[in-house]
């Protein structure tokens, strides 16, 4: 049976970088992946699929029922896009302006559409349910994956498995961890309210670019002098906002950043010296600075009985060359929220180019990967959630 | 004669007012002011004044002649507006989004359009010539004087007064200086070449916001530790851009900004500091940093024969309470450009209202002046354009 | 034989005490232990046991040969204080100007010369050999570790121990570790080379305090923004000196500090980014800035044998409630040296005191620790030698 | 008169030189100054010139009566070294560890020494009285003039005359100014009070170099961005003092400085802007930070009618090759006190090297001039107390 679905995903390698390539050239920011939804659909439709769409949002679900009793496995994907410029050069590059596959979700989508069409035409032979979970609205919060869960998504569900390919990890290697393997991902807004002004006249005003600087360069001692040392931590700014003609002194600045850990306590103490920072550069610069925190995706926090199975699937898998213990990974998943209602694991597949001057991180203008890794990990999740009845 | 100037001036108040408010509503950014050239080639046209118009771009340039032998006396006005968007509450509140005359220009305007027609109506009993020169540009280097001067605007002229409206100095108060009285005013860009990336994963990336926070802050002391303490100066970074997703590290921060001197030596001290800070914070940050400095209108250097010659006649203006030394102003003036081909004498007209709550400094997005000071205005100027010729 | 040996040691608590209390009033800083080494070696002679005095410098090693054959077990504990002002009020305060034992080896001298008198006591029945190895200089680099290896203290040595009373962990609580247990804990040292100057005159100088007051800020960013958020590090700048008149700009400013790492790469990623930031810094100051990084003590990383062996060592210990596995420790030990040469572990003796408004971080000028706490680690580590004959 | 004056004193170079080389030798600080007052003293006791000693501390005043009726003249010497290590090469440098003559108070004290001789000298020719005030303590608050005033050194006197000797001003230049000569001269100590504890360990301390660092730049956004760029203004930080051991965090650090005005205004806007920014910081760190800010010396503001009368006067010193108008003098003088109480003027003497490498600013610890200035100063000193009775 594995044999049969190895073959078939490996034949269809075409099929999926068609796919993935047809998405990265029509990406969609978070929560207006509509056009992306429908083509996943009709996907599905043309086959004959049960299709669920707009679930909890633009999410599709779709589902293949096996010929044979067994257990409800989901598998997920998500596929809106980022909002980067595309600056590769390629043919398949972003033809939107401003927005990018910049994560891989159009390889995760193309992945599971070529599994779910495989598994369907299984389907006689396989025992049990496949859900097959498209969400939309990954990369910003709050996410797809929580409305997606209250619209049903997970409804007799008994176990969960997604996997994110990764271009800084090794093709042929898989990588799974069992506890946290990704972090808490925050989200916050800062705003400065100084007071504008003549930029030749500083002392009428409360220049707000000044003042956002300074706080800047202040927020980035919590990580450095706060927080021990032992505890991994991240506060990154990555919009800093204050435009004007350049002799005008900003009234405003805007600041918009994330936060990462592992611990809820770290959590917590960030938060706090942040408002504490915050508030003495407020009173240092006798103007007001809003401060917004929003909690965001919690640890993914991987279950060890499902880890260790999906550890010892991949190990069986051809073409996996290693399957190796990952760190944790400083990103955040809302794939987290589907482990707090059923058991699951969520893993890397690695998928480095071998051209290593096209080697760039997940969100960088010039990310790419390596396109056969999506044939591992159609092969990996397929494995493990035909496996699994058997456990 | 200047009794019958400052009658009809003073009739035409509620003119003045009218017009001024009409351009309120109506601003345009420098460089594309064409409605409002239009407006002021028709309000001389249908007086029948001799009126030229795409003077070195959007410039128009009315021309008076008297009916007796004199010299040739320029009177100048600014028409631009501001990219700011107008935060008053008030009937004649800008029309247009993001665009304002935070600076007066609009006043200017109404000034000499009503001087102008004043004069022309007294023309028999003049002597010399007036030439109206309504300037474009004014906000934005390179400005619209140079080009002016160059389509010709100042041929044939023996001296040249202009005016700025004041919201922070007092009603009914005139302000001369001799010598420096505006500061030569440079625009700098500096963009922070740094590699973007996930913001959870900070040590892949190089970070242009933090990057560009410290260099903020390291321009700063420039003036407090470079410059001599006794040399006025000013370093003021209006645009502070780096706009992303929150949670993407910037590749690139944009900062704008402008310097503000009143000496050739510290002017070009600063640009070596600055270029010597950038330069020492890319090599720190490992990243490129360009630095653009673009030298913009030198000082507004008054001279000192025109400059008494003014503060005499304004003590006799009927309304002037007070005739006083200006301090010197950060603010540049293309003004500068005209006194580098004749004498002449730029001056402020107090403006400030009465009611201080509503008192702003000037390119504040809630800006306003007293609209009575133009008729103070008016009458300063036309005073000081007829009596030149007794001289 | 063991129940002897922990009730003998039992009722020296009071000895140890004294002694302890003695040293902590005569503290001698690194290298400067003299007076402190004689002490040690005094206590020795007149209990008969053999003691080589001016080992690698102020090192003192005793020998407690046993009647019976086993192998060559060392127990080290350090003897040196810190230039730190006693600010504890209580009867033992140190006597001496800016000298204290604030790390606590006071307490494991006394543990070891009370442990060294008990096995001296218990020899004939004992296998093996006992070096007792009470080592000068750890708090000041290169340490005295490396000088008494090469003055021969670990000739013939099979396995070592030693431990640490720590103020911040539970009193009756052992902690180890396989692995890195304690960080590689390097030094350096910045000089600022300005130029002088009247203080009211800023521009004609290069203010070191200024310019070394931006440094310390950018330095934190290595932390924050260029290691790996999953690699702990430190970086603590302990010493910025510039000290002039008030009104007096500086020409110099040194500031001394510390790195901390638990990996070869992290650590020279974090000297080249010093070495760069200053550079840059140095670029931008138009100044020199010397820079000298001094590898210190390397990780101390426990062998897993030794450290299992000691974990089981331990549960079977009286008076110990808990043992546990610790996480790696910032701080830095040259008992790292020691175990390149042969087997061993190092452990934490949790002293924490009952009353939490007298808990104190090593290094503060009030810490204390629970006394209690030296019978237990004379205990554990004196069964740990004796039982590793068995092994 | 006045040539028989102006030959003796250039007969005297030489004693001059001697006098001031045997003071360069042997500076003593502010307050310390006993020796030099001795010095003084059995200078003037061994010509039989009447002194009085310990005047308002270690101050010394003699009097030379002259032998006709006419005003009492003021004249004024500091005598006070400086707490910098002399870094010259030259046979006359200073003896004392770390105390230097590095603000030419050693040629003060010649100057007013060999004109006093003078002057005793002609006596019986002279008309009036001439007051020699050998000031202590002028380089530290609160200087050495308010005591020597309160003891009775201005009684009876009509007028003071003081002067500067200036290390890079140019020889055979005198330099005099109407009003505010020298700045408001302040003083401020801050300590930040943070939490010490081991470097590598900051999250559980308050590390008071970090915090004081912040501090330092924040403070230099005052002068930038919050005062008037049209008004002179310092804020420096000579020291920054925390010293510990290299692997200690810091519990404190000291910080002190001086702030220099021309306006009582800016003088109160710098204070509280201070005190906002130190809460700010102290906020944002969650410690205490002390704030001491000792208003010092006011502005040196000479009279018009003396410094017009004194100005004339030097235009007539034969060897005085010009005479020009001083910009104002960012250092402080507690001269200022003086003329609270009597007009007078305070005026420059430059005293430029000749060789520019040895050029070097007040303070510096390489300071020098060209002893040949002393001449002139004393030259200018006498005519102006001489000819004070024909006004």
């Amino acid at each position: 049976m594995l044999n049969e679905l190895y073959k078939k995903l490996d034949s269809r390698f075409n099929d999926m970088v068609e796919i993935r390539r047809y998405l990265h050239m029509n990406p969609e920011p978070s929560f207006k992946e509509t056009k992306t939804a429908k083509y996943i659909a009709d996907f599905y439709r043309d086959l004959g699929v049960e299709v669920r769409t707009n679930v909890g949002g633009n999410g599709v679900v779709a589902t293949v029922r096996g010929g044979k009793p067994g257990k409800t496995v989901a598998l997920r994907a998500d596929f809106d896009a980022l909002p980067i410029h595309d600056e590769k050069d390629c043919e398949y590059k972003s033809t939107v302006e401003g927005v990018m596959h910049a994560c891989g979700h159009d390889g995760h989508t193309a992945t599971l559409l070529t599994l779910g069409k495989t598994l369907h035409e299984l389907k006689d032979e396989l025992p049990g349910t496949y859900v097959l979970i498209h969400q939309h609205a990954e990369e910003y919060q709050p996410g797809g994956a929580i409305s997606m869960i209250e619209d049903g998504c997970l409804d007799g569900v008994d176990v969960i498995f997604g996997t994110h390919l990764w271009s800084t990890k090794p093709f042929r290697q898989i990588e799974y961890r069992v506890g946290p393997i990704m972090a808490a991902a925050d989200r916050f807004e800062i705003k400065v309210k100084g007071r504008g002004g003549h930029g030749a006249m500083p002392h009428e005003t409360k220049d707000a670019v000044a003042i956002g600087a300074q706080l800047v360069t202040a927020l980035q001692q919590i990580v450095s002098r706060r927080v021990d040392p032992l505890e991994p931590a991240v506060l990154s700014i990555g919009t800093f906002k204050a435009e004007n003609s350049f002799n005008i002194i900003a009234d405003e600045a805007q600041l918009h950043g994330t936060v990462r850990t592992f611990s809820e306590e770290t959590r917590t103490l960030i938060e706090q010296e942040m408002g504490r920072i915050i508030r003495g550069t407020a009173e240092a610069a006798n103007c007001e600075i809003e401060f917004d925190f929003v909690r965001g995706y919690p640890t993914v926090d991987n279950h060890e009985n499902e880890t260790m199975y999906l550890k010892e699937t991949a190990e069986q898998v051809p073409g996996v060359d290693a399957v190796a213990e990952s760190a944790p990974q400083m990103g955040g998943e809302d794939f987290a929220y589907y482990m707090q209602h059923v058991p699951g694991s969520f893993f890397f597949t690695g998928a480095m180019l071998e051209d290593e001057k096209r080697v760039y991180p997940h969100h960088h203008p010039r990310f790419d990967f390596d396109e056969r890794a999506m044939v591992l990990a159609a092969k990996t999740l397929g494995a493990a959630a035909i496996g699994v009845h058997d456990k």
